[in-house]
């Protein structure tokens, strides 16, 4: 069995121009790694059946909660407890490596114009 | 509900001074993420009901399989297939963030004078 180590800054470099972009990059059981760079206002939603953790690789993410703001900084991650609704942002953009369990939808209980229907490995 | 996010150095620096220390710092779901700090050569063992994702905080981390090596250095992971021996080493010494179902045990099927009876939180 071929067991390869995966570089973050290679995968992004796989990752289209815009911004917002995401791609799996490895699974744990039944676990994905996701790679994820955003610059912006996400939207709102939560996912009822699953926590959802972000690990912060460079640059600035803003968790907003309905209650306040978290800042998330480089080697800094956060766990969005499940049914939690929040709306990731970035002023200058992040790069984040996202760990939630397969096919857990990008944007929760919501439909929106940033839904992706299947995200794929890079 | 109070979410906070985790700094990886504010964590670090409350492990003991020892060459092998490990700390439970969050929890998704449940899988623990656990910050594990080590030098020297750990023991061949393997996790026969689960795959084990290490990701490398700083150092360099020497994966030895039965077959082969892998260097796996700052930003950079590795995902260990369930029933697979490994053996971590490193000479000079790295910090990783361990992800894997709560109550893995640390050396797998293995009983050793390094295995830890109930690992804590930090």
């Amino acid at each position: 069995m071929k067991i390869n180590k995966i570089n973050f800054e290679g995968k992004f470099a796989k990752l289209p121009g815009a911004d917002y972009a995401v791609g799996i990059i490895a699974k744990m059981n039944n676990y994905e790694f996701k790679i994820v760079k955003f610059k912006g206002d996400f939207i709102w939603h939560s996912h009822e059946d699953t926590d959802e953790t972000f690990i912060v690789l460079d640059g600035t993410l803003i968790m907003n909660f309905r209650d306040r703001t978290v800042e998330i900084n480089k080697s800094e991650m956060i766990v969005i407890p499940k049914g939690v609704e929040h709306k990731p942002s970035s002023v200058n953009g992040y790069k984040v490596l996202l760990i939630e369990p397969e096919d857990t939808p990008n944007t929760g209980n919501v439909k929106s114009d940033v839904t992706i229907k299947k995200i794929g490995w890079v």
